[in-house]
């Protein structure tokens, strides 16, 4: 059945049925906010054949990844859920069963954050699309900027990069995969069909902080008394020193790529950054099955591996890094010189400036 | 130019300069909430060639009617409005001028409104399509829902319909209108092309229960005893009567027709209505241009006036009514019995049920 034949009262009831029972019914939907934090909201356009396709991505992967993108952009302000709306463009010949998977791939992404679909709209379109909204919230002084970056801040990517873009060529061209082992396949599919947005970052960097009142120094300084015995590298300086941290984290998530977020960081900071680029995270099969440079490349210029890329005093990045465990890593440092270099510690690539050229240009070509 | 070849990035510095510069550079939008209000959300999609065309709506009509439709459904549910996301599907040979004209629009919509656009997500798509997302905030105890209109209650509608309807046509079929005159003429187009959000209903009706503290009855015994200075007719009872008030005024907007909105009203509440024919406010020109079967249908089934149907307390249905003026009337009663009924107080014509039957089918043909 398409959703012509089941209708419009039909599909709606479908697509209810995803939503809890509170939200359905009235003109807008009504959530209850905390006092004193703000309002975090996030929207983003997904196209049929420009951001998904039958060949690479089931209805249910197109609404995991759908949500995963916008869980990911709140985690990079540093807010946790409250909600999401969907907006759907479908043509009349869509099958009602493309439509329910969709709902629970989304609904499945959202369960694991705790949150839920609380409202939508639904249209007949020439084109399958899927409009997102999603709105969470956080204290103001926990929020994460871009424009935050300070000189001397070490640069923590959350997670390996080029998962993703390696899984989606894997996916448009299986031979080329021939040569790696059936996990190192799945697991790099996994990344590209599953994203994980980094709530658990947020949750992690200010759990301690939360219910603190509203002083961001004492927050902070809290949140890095509580990771030295977690973490308690020799390297660690006193809790005193934490006095002294600045009230903000800067950073953003790395969906444009990883290159996209530390110059984008950088751009908006006024800063610049030195990365190391022995020190970006890949998976581990990726460097052997397509040797070091196009690994990097997909790591750099690949996008959608949805981690956070986070610019904080050294000792709490080396704090944040140990906690997260394998994958994260300190992949660099921002610099008061505005330029941004790609460098080789070993001395055999020459060093290289990053830019956004190499970003997704959406209506290019 | 077109999109195309203004670029991503130009676009993006094109449209942000339609948004306050504290809402650009970051992974998402933060806005502040007030204590203790509930946070009020919904979404609308609108693609071209269904919900607007070249033919009958420009650029920037096109962006006042999206703004002003999200803004009508926060009026529906008592609540001012915080923000917009605009996510865009746009054509690469899309004039950029067009695109401009539609954040014109849009912008001019919301100005009137005091509020913006906070965010947004542009992708190049085969259609173009518009969708928004637009939150507010109302106190709890005034939220408008459907679902809590009791026997007894007088249904207000705050306006003129069939309006929108009658302006679509004159579009469609220039030449039908030739026997109006200008005015009347540029009056139904506009009601098409700039519907108006009754978001003035909203802050009306509360504008004396803010500042009153959590109690709903309270607040709204100083909305009535406010009421009476305003409107004073005789027939209104002394304000001590209004301490029994309910604590909600039921209701929703027009935006699928007259009929869909009582009808839904009805359903969501679990009653009825009686809707007196002869009492719904039509343009004064309609009746007589197309007569009154005609008009009457366009009032009741071609939507998209964006008034508020409201369901409340006679006495202060009819201060209200006083207070908004000419359009305003009282056109029926809720019942205790379930069906919605359309009645003729002259007798001239038999009643008539009124359903969802006519309603506007997105999937349909």
């Amino acid at each position: 059945m398409n959703v012509q034949e089941i209708g419009e009262q039909g599909l709606l009831k479908l697509v209810q049925s995803f939503c809890p029972p509170d939200f359905v019914g009235d003109d807008a939907a009504v959530l209850t906010t905390h006092p004193g934090r703000s309002l975090v909201i996030t929207t983003d356009v997904l196209i049929d054949g420009v951001h998904f396709s039958d060949q690479t991505t089931s209805a249910a992967d197109a609404g995991w990844r759908a949500a995963a993108a916008n869980l990911s952009d709140l985690a990079a302000m540093g807010a946790t859920p409250l909600g999401i709306t969907v907006g759907l463009g479908l043509p009349g010949n869509t099958p009602v069963a493309w439509v329910e998977e969709l709902y629970r791939g989304l609904t499945e992404c959202l369960n694991q954050y705790e949150t839920s679909i609380v409202g939508g709209d639904l249209c007949r379109s020439p084109v399958l699309f899927i409009a997102i909204t999603a709105f969470g919230e956080a204290a103001p002084n926990q929020l994460i900027r871009r424009s935050t970056a300070r000189s001397g801040d070490a640069i923590v990517a959350t997670g390996i990069h080029g998962a993703s873009k390696a899984g989606l060529e894997l996916l448009l061209h299986p031979a080329l995969g021939e040569a790696l082992s059936e996990s190192d396949r799945a697991l790099l599919i996994h990344a590209h069909q599953r994203p994980k947005p980094r709530l658990d970052v947020v949750e992690w960097l200010w759990a301690e902080g939360r219910g603190q009142g509203e002083g961001s120094e004492g927050a902070i300084q809290t949140d890095a008394q509580h990771l030295i015995p977690l973490a308690s590298p020799s390297s660690l300086a006193s809790p005193s020193s934490y006095s002294s941290l600045p009230s903000q984290i800067a950073g953003m998530d790395s969906s444009d790529g990883l290159a996209d977020a530390i110059v984008q960081i950088c751009r908006a900071s006024g800063v610049g950054a030195i990365i190391d680029r022995s020190q970006i995270p890949l998976p581990s099969a990726l460097q052997q099955w397509v040797g070091t440079e196009q690994a990097l490349d997909w790591a750099l210029y690949g996008g959608e591996d949805f981690e956070l890329i986070l610019c904080l005093p050294l000792t709490w990045a080396q704090a944040l890094v140990q906690r997260l465990g394998k994958g994260a890593a300190i992949i660099g440092t921002i610099t008061e010189d505005p330029a941004v270099w790609l460098v080789d510690a070993t001395g055999n690539q020459p060093d290289q400036p990053l830019t956004l050229e190499r970003g997704f240009q959406h209506f290019s070509g």
